[in-house]
Formats: C-alpha cells, sequence, structure tokens
C-alpha cells in the first residue's frame, strides 16, 4: 500500500503542484470531483465506483475499500463519503496519502476509559483542601463543607508546622518562586547543598542527590542501574511500589521478583548466580498498603553472602521510624543510635550496611521531592549519568529549605513520632474490640479490610457524606481484586476525639453496608491476615519502652549538627 | 558453581545449623579452621591447600581459586586469606556461598567517574543564588559575592513576580507547605483542579493534567502511548530533549529519529507506513540548546496526511510566545488570538490542531512542574493509566497556586514578552557586530558558539571570577562534541546596562582565550549557521509590528477569564 501512496504522490503532476492546505480547500468545495473527471486514471476510478455504488444500498457508508478491482493499481485517490442520495457519490473529503482511514485513536481511548469504568478501577478524585491552621480538617469544593482527613500522608502534620511554613516564606522572598533552572544550569544553590547535606547526615551516608519526586528517584536509580552495569540482576519484593517496578522494567536488566518478605525464596534465586555476577536486591521498609515491614537486617546479610546491592525505599518510614526519624533501618539499632546522635555510631549499624537508601519529602517531612543517599562515588555517579536527575528543572528553592528545616525539626522530636504510634495503637485497638478486620501489621498503617471494590467506594462515600470523614477507598491496581480496603493514617494530630468520632463512624457504617467483621473473615478461613487461625501475633516496632522517651531523651548535639558541606553535589569529591 | 553452593548448603549440618550472624562470628575468630579440620570433606581441602601454599612465595595472596584439584567438589568452603606467613594460612573470612568474589561495584564507579573527568564531560555545579529582590543578581557561597545571572531560564523573571509570590505566601499560611498525598489519596484539591483548568484554557484544548515536572510528563506520556497502543510508530526530531527520548525508550515502540526540522526526511518516514497504522509525530517548537524554531503548522499537514498523533513540547516556549503566552503554535494564529482573547477562535487554528502539547511551570512561568494538554479522553487516559502521574505525590499547594497567578499574569501582560524579545535582539546585534558567533536562530536563546568543552568551560569561569556575569557552559552530552558553547537567555530584567556589561566581558574573553569569531568560523567553512557561506538570513518569530504592540491591544476579557470546571481531572467528564 505505501509504495502505491509514495508513487502516486511522486507522478501526479495536479497533487504535486498544489499544496496540502489547498488541496484541502478544493476538496472542501467539492470541486476536486470535476478535477479528478479530467484524469486518465481517476476517471476510470470514478466510473466503476459510481456504477457499483448504484446497485448498493443507499444507508450503508462507502469508504475508499468499496472501491472495484478495475481502479488502477497506481491510484493514491481515496474517497470519503458520508452522504450517499440515491446512490451517488457526494465527494466530501479527499485523502491524499491511501486509500485507508488513520488508526481510530478516538475509539481506543474510549475503550479504554470504559473498561476501567466497567471494572470499577477508574478513579474519581475527592476534592480535598486541607487546612494548615485547623489541622487535620480539609474544606471540600465549598469552604463551609468540613471533613476530618484520615489518609493523608502527611504523616506528623508537618505541612502545618510553623518552622517549616516560616522558613519557606522567607526563602520565598529573599530567593523567589522558583529555582530557574537544572541543577547544571543556575539551580543549584546553598538550598540544595544544604538539604543534601542534612539528607546525608539523617542517613548517615556519604552523601545524598534530591530529585523532583521519590518516584523520579526510584525510577532514575534503578533505570540507570540496569542499564549500565552490564549484566547486573534485579531481585525485587513482589509489593514495591510502582516507581521501583517502572524503575526496574527501564532498566531492562534480568530481574527476579521474590515472594513479599520471603526470605528463603530470595535467597533461593539469589543462589541461582555466581558470586561475581553483579546483584541488586530492591525492597521498601515500610509496605504503605498492608503496613508491613521488611527484614532489613536479614536481606542485608544476604546481599553480603551473595555480593548484591542493596536499594532500600524509606518512603513510607522517614521522619517515622529511629530515634532521629531516619528510618526503620535507624531503629533497628534504636539505643545505639539515640546515644549517638547525629554523630556516626562506632559499631556497624543496619542503616551503614545498606548501599543506597531512597526517600520523601512529600510524606512526613510535609513538602514535596524525593532524594537518594549512598556512598560518594555513586551518588556522584547518579550525579553525573541519570537524565531524570541531570535535565529536569530543580525543586524551588523554599521547597528545599522548607524541607531542611523539616527534617531538622523531626530529628530533635522524637514526640511527635511516639505520639502518631500511640494514636496509631488507640485506632486499631479499638477497631479491632469492635470486630472491625484491620489487617494486623507492625507500622503506623492501618488497612480495614472490606473485600470488594464497590463496598470499599459506598464505605468511603458514606464516611464522606455523613460522617465527614474523608478516608480514600484502596482499590485495584493498587491493591489486589478481592483485597480492597480503607487505609487510615492517624498523625500526632489525631487524638482520643477525634479517634472516637472515626471509630465510630466505622463501626455505623460496617453496620450500614453490612460489611464483614473479623469473625466472618474467620468463617471463610481470613485474608490478609484477618480472622487467619494461624497468624502468629504482630508486634510493632515501636516498643511500649521507646514510647515512653521524650525530647529530653535525645543527645542534644541533635539539635544543632554539624553539616559537612556534601561536596559531592558540587562535583567535587575531596 | 552455584549448584555445589547450594548443594553444601544443603548438605552440611554444620553450617544449617548455625546463623550467619553466628558464622561470621566464629569465623572472626578463626576458630571455624578447627571446625573444619574435623569434617571429613575440609580436613582435606585444607591440606591439600597447606602443602600447595609451601611451594608458593609469601608475598603472593592466595584465593580460593588456588585449592587444588582434589578439593571435593560438594565443598562450599572458601578462604580469604590477606596474611600469609611463611606459607601458613591466616583464615582470617569465610565466604559461605562460593569461592568466587563479589562483583566490584567500587571499582565500576570509580572508572565510569574517571572517564567523566578524561573527557572533560564531568559536571561542577556553580552555586547560584538568584536574588528576587535584586533580579537577575545572584550571591554565590558568599552573600557578598554578587553576580549576574545570564542563563537562567526564569525567561520573564517570573521567580520574583509580586502577584505570584503574594499568591504562594498566602496558600502556605491557609494550606500548608505540601499537598500531603497523591491525587487519588488526599492529594487533589481546588488548586489542582485550577490550574489544569487555566493550562486547558491557556492552549484552547479540552483537558490538562500537571505532572511533578515536564521531564515527567514528557516521560510518561510517551512512554504510555508507546506500551499501551498495539504496533504504535513514533517518529522523533533528533533534537528532542532527553525527557521525550527516554519517554520513547521506555516505550519500547517502534521509533524512526527524523533529521532536525527536516520534514522531506519526516515524510519519507511516514510513508513507509500504512494509514491505518498508529503513528505520533513528537517535537519541540523552541530547540533549546540552538533556539531553532519547528515547522509546527507543516507537521500537522503530515500527520494529517499520514493519519499521525501530534506530540508538541513547548517548554521554551510557553509564556514567550503568542499573544498570551500560550506558546509558538499559538504564536502563529497571532491575529486571531489576539483578537478572541481567552475564546477560542472560530477557524482552525494551529494550536487545535495539535493533540498534545507539553509545558513546564518551570521556567517563564518561574515555579516548578510540568503538564499535557489535549481533548478530553486522552487526558482522561493519561490520569488513568500513567503511573508517572498516578503514583506520586501531587505538588504543593502552592506551587499549585503560584502556578496558576504566573499564567494568568503573564496571559494579560504581552509587554513582558515584548521587552525580553527587544533584549533579545539588542544582545545577538552588539554580539554579531563584534564578530562574535552567535549561532543563528529565530528564538529567545542567544547560544555563543566555543567549539571545544575546555574553552566552553574557561570562558565560563572567566565570566564568573573576572566579570562576575554567570553564563554557564554547555558540553557534551547536551550538544555535540565540538559544538560547545555559552548559552545566553536574556529577560525583560536584562536591559541595556547589563547588556553592555556581558557584551563587553563577552568581547575580553574572546580577546583573552582567543576564541574564534565569526570570521573564523567562516574560513573554516563555519558550523551550527556561524559563517556558513550559503546559510539564509534568520527571521526572528517576533516581527516588528508585534513588539510595537501594549497590553492594551489584549482582548480585555483575557484579564479575568472564564475558567471551566476541568471536570476531567476529577474523573467526572461531561
Amino acid at each position: 500500500m505505501e509504495a502505491i501512496t509514495k508513487l502516486s504522490m511522486n507522478v501526479c503532476p495536479y497533487i504535486k503542484s498544489h499544496s496540502v492546505q489547498a488541496l484541502r480547500q478544493i476538496s472542501s468545495k467539492s470541486s476536486l470531483a470535476n478535477e479528478a473527471k479530467q484524469c486518465p486514471f481517476m476517471k476510470q476510478a470514478l466510473k466503476a465506483r459510481e456504477s457499483s455504488m448504484n446497485y448498493s444500498t443507499a444507508t450503508k457508508p462507502v469508504n475508499a475499500t468499496a472501491i472495484p478491482q478495475e481502479v488502477p493499481k497506481t491510484s493514491a485517490y481515496s474517497f470519503k463519503s458520508d452522504n450517499l442520495v440515491d446512490g451517488k457519490i457526494g465527494i466530501s473529503e479527499l485523502d491524499l496519502s491511501s486509500n485507508e482511514t488513520k488508526f481510530d485513536y478516538n475509539g481506543y481511548l474510549n475503550n479504554e476509559l470504559e473498561k476501567k469504568r466497567s471494572d470499577k478501577s477508574y478513579r474519581y478524585f475527592n476534592n480535598i483542601n486541607r487546612l494548615a491552621n485547623e489541622f487535620p480538617k480539609a474544606h471540600r469544593s465549598q469552604e463551609e463543607k468540613k471533613v476530618t482527613v484520615w489518609c493523608s500522608n502527611d504523616y506528623l502534620g508537618m505541612g502545618r508546622n510553623k518552622e517549616t511554613l516560616a522558613e519557606m516564606k522567607r526563602t520565598l522572598d529573599k530567593y523567589g518562586t522558583g529555582a530557574g533552572g537544572t541543577r547544571n544550569i543556575a539551580g543549584h544553590n546553598q538550598h540544595a547543598i544544604k538539604l543534601e547535606s542534612e539528607l546525608a547526615a539523617l542517613h548517615k551516608h556519604e552523601a545524598a542527590l534530591v530529585f523532583s519526586s521519590c518516584f523520579v528517584a526510584n525510577d532514575a536509580v534503578l533505570s540507570l542501574l540496569g542499564q549500565k552495569l552490564k549484566d547486573l540482576v534485579i531481585f525485587s519484593d513482589e509489593l514495591n511500589h510502582a516507581s521501583m517496578i517502572q524503575g526496574i522494567k527501564n532498566s531492562r536488566a534480568k530481574k527476579h521478583i521474590f515472594k513479599h518478605n520471603d526470605l528463603n525464596h530470595l535467597e533461593q534465586l539469589l543462589a541461582q548466580y555466581p558470586k561475581s555476577t553483579p546483584k541488586l536486591i530492591a525492597f521498601e521498609s515500610v509496605y504503605s498498603m498492608c503496613g508491613s515491614i521488611s527484614p532489613i537486617e536479614k536481606i542485608c546479610d544476604l546481599a553480603e553472602k551473595y555480593g548484591a546491592l542493596t536499594f532500600l525505599d524509606e518512603v513510607h518510614a522517614v521522619g517515622m521510624y529511629g530515634p532521629h526519624g531516619a528510618g526503620v533501618s535507624e531503629h533497628l539499632n534504636f539505643n545505639e543510635h539515640l546515644k549517638s546522635g547525629i554523630n556516626k555510631v562506632e559499631t556497624e549499624t543496619v542503616m551503614n550496611r545498606i548501599d543506597m537508601i531512597t526517600g520523601t519529602l512529600g510524606k512526613a517531612y510535609g513538602t514535596v521531592g524525593g532524594y537518594v543517599t549512598g556512598k560518594n562515588n555513586l551518588i556522584d555517579w547518579f550525579r553525573s549519568y541519570a537524565p531524570g536527575f541531570i535535565f529536569t528543572t530543580s525543586l524551588p528553592p523554599s521547597i528545599m529549605a522548607g524541607s531542611s528545616t523539616s527534617i531538622r525539626y523531626q530529628r530533635s522530636n522524637i514526640m511527635d513520632r511516639i505520639s502518631q504510634q500511640k494514636n496509631t495503637r488507640y485506632v486499631k485497638n479499638n477497631l479491632n474490640n469492635l470486630g472491625i478486620p484491620v489487617i494486623p501489621n507492625p507500622s503506623h498503617i492501618v488497612p480495614v479490610l472490606v473485600g470488594n471494590a464497590a463496598d470499599a467506594k459506598r464505605a468511603s462515600d458514606l464516611l464522606l457524606e455523613k460522617h465527614n470523614i474523608y478516608v480514600q477507598a484502596i482499590n485495584f491496581p493498587t491493591v489486589p481484586i478481592g483485597e480492597e480496603r480503607l487505609r487510615i493514617t492517624p498523625t500526632p494530630g489525631h487524638g482520643a476525639e477525634l479517634s472516637n468520632q472515626l471509630i465510630g463512624a466505622l463501626d455505623s457504617v460496617f453496620n450500614e453496608l453490612q460489611l464483614d467483621r473479623i469473625n466472618q473473615w474467620e468463617s471463610k478461613g481470613g485474608l490478609c491476615g484477618v480472622g487467619e487461625a494461624n497468624a502468629s501475633p504482630v508486634e510493632h516496632i515501636w516498643t511500649d519502652e521507646q514510647l515512653t522517651l521524650t525530647n529530653e531523651d535525645l543527645n542534644p548535639n541533635v539539635i544543632d549538627p554539624f553539616i559537612s558541606p556534601n561536596p559531592v553535589s558540587s562535583g567535587i569529591i575531596v
């Protein structure tokens, strides 16, 4: 077909002498049909078509494929007609390239959207405007319509923190609204240097690099590693976040998916390769949709044994775990870090054994952006090679300065973490007492199992409309079909009064919609750890003893830490 | 090898009965050697090894591969030793998985970084702190050390715009520092709805969708199209931005690269496929490193002829072209849009013929973020399927609100665009008069050709250190080797006085470093349009007549436009 088209375009003097616009204009006036009648090729084709038309029904639209065989093979003319009157051809449009129609993009898109609607995975966004001065309240589209937000990832309420807000406004006034360039071209500044130094210090790693988001950080880091490190094999937890999945896919590296938190399966997969094969284990500390926590230390053991790099996503853990909020990997050496403050711990720590930690500024730290930390040469390599870092505008100075303030604030405020954990326990315990099925987990996430998409949305809508409580329903593809849930995230601002309202509202919604409670899940054999016979009890990662600490127990040198100049971020390793 | 390891791990009761930590502890005390002597397998291996050692030199480190053939094949023990005294083995470390060493990650990274240093593509970032109240000045690491910034992409100086700053601070106070969630979970709000409505209105498209950055928008949109649209063939301009290249690569779609702005080549490639094959032409309006502008209208003609979608990146053009700053595609129907203001133009326009326009909030609009506009179903499809949109924290309310203010401000301020263009002409003309080689182009970019990486960096350093002028050197891979340049971006704030300083400084630097001027490029046959014999004169896209307009010439209904509620962004198409 394409050969015919090209040939015709080259031989027809009429087509060649007119611009596409001119032809379109002529065509719209139908005068091209007259022109065509003068053409030895087209004359014949039109005659054949007309006689063919006279035998067809008037209601059936005729497209170019109906042109009979006797049409010269070299002709590139074709016709579309929606108006057939008495079998006559009303030529309304000239298709210049071929007698085929173009791909039906609209039909495709409408069909894909319809699929989402019919399988109930189509998403309707709720208009939620979180109010800094009435945290955790928000208004809906109308300002007077207030709701309590119970599903934000602003886990510590840092979005309304006075110090962060003041720093952001101060920075806006002095340094303006945006960075004005990529990090290489006018967008590198003291705010970036300071933030990356804070992050490196937080994780007690040598260096850090900031990205537009942790989605970008995960995608950029994992895809670069797989693309550049020849023969790299990536081992990825089956519940890893979409950003990691995308990074791993884009890396084109060979990959193995291991069962969630399953060390035996992971080792089985690792053991297939010689130790000399470069490997990377990609996993998270807190899995956000079920609240499970990975066996970080044991994964480090396996990494060491089989010669693998470790990539740990602490997105849902930074700010939330460890005496200074550096994440679960800090939490695992709680006392050592508590004692040493900002200084490195002398003995080996879990945090130190991890090659790469990625984290976000957009959840517990309340702003936006993502990052990776690690050794100097690794971070410098990302800085030098990752397109997702190099070719994008830096975060605004106010965002970077505000994030630094947030991190520093949280590093010296263990009370926020403790209060968040206490509120989480309160909600979990009381829901359990009512038989409302909380998926058991050791973290700050409160996933309430519903079990189907329609009911989960109904429950969410009912909470919103009747109880002024906003908890988004979590449906496929974020969770598997049949495991739909409400994901509740208490903060230090969700004390007993608000919690009691939530608990009462959930109880009412579970009654009204006749949703399954724990005993009903039990009778079905259980799901996701709810009502399962042999489920072992889950212990919170924050121990009772840790929950008795106060800010005074922190090593005071954390309050005003020495920040290394993080020379890597400027391209100078000292 | 791996089979042996696995087998050993399964059969050795000693290894199986100890945890990895316990084995490491035993090993560190060297007592594992004694244990090993009890083992029928290892006893033999150790003896063989010892006798072999006695014949080797004491200075040569011995690794496990030196274990002789008679070692039983099922043994998984191997030893590393750095201390050989008199040929005796000092067992210091037990390698549990194999007798191989792990991949040398450090060596690889150091080597890759060294490559960058040796080919001069290693990047050193300059610490540039742009001052809102002294625009276009910035301070370096020390506050008192001021420089004039001549290479920021804050093209219109919107970074210090009082209206935008006030809106951002107001929004910070009321709605806090961050969005607190993804668009689906607590991160959708009136600021997102309003911004997407503003963007759709700006481009006179049905809908818009905001991303973390335009890097993410381009990557997400292009990769989704190629992954989902079966058999899609992508036609990409060879100078397309890294984000588009990444998106196209990640799409896995079949692709063709056409020569920069070469319609004949593009058509040749398009004509290879039947019209029914889904196709996409991906291109930019203003190419940022050379300032060239694409033949948008003619590309639309080809797209129509061959049944292709058009994807136009207007990142460097939004805010800058067209009576209302909607980009080059608006500029091409200047008078029609000038007259109609915010309303759609009745006749067909270039902007309307484009299927997707992507743009940024981080350059002429001064904040951060990116977006795509198009028809309702296309935008809803991106909203529903693109992981880079779905699984990431929304931009902070203050950023979105500030961006809306910026867009609206620029829509009614043609004077900023005109003043920017006048300053650009002034700089280009005066540099040309001095024979300083500006790569000819019709846009707002002033690329000064240097021609090698070392000189470009030297020139940039000299401008900074001696003249307090910051212009970043642009080297490979951003531009091809041999085409290294200084990329200068005048703004409305760079009037005659600052321009004269720049021009004088460049003249001095060109003298001091003996850089090639136009006549020298001429004698070499020319490069990039500089000193090329048959180069046709370039006309600025902003005509002399357009430069006489004022804000009063804009249709007043642009000042307070009706913003449609953009229901697509909430998942409800009306």
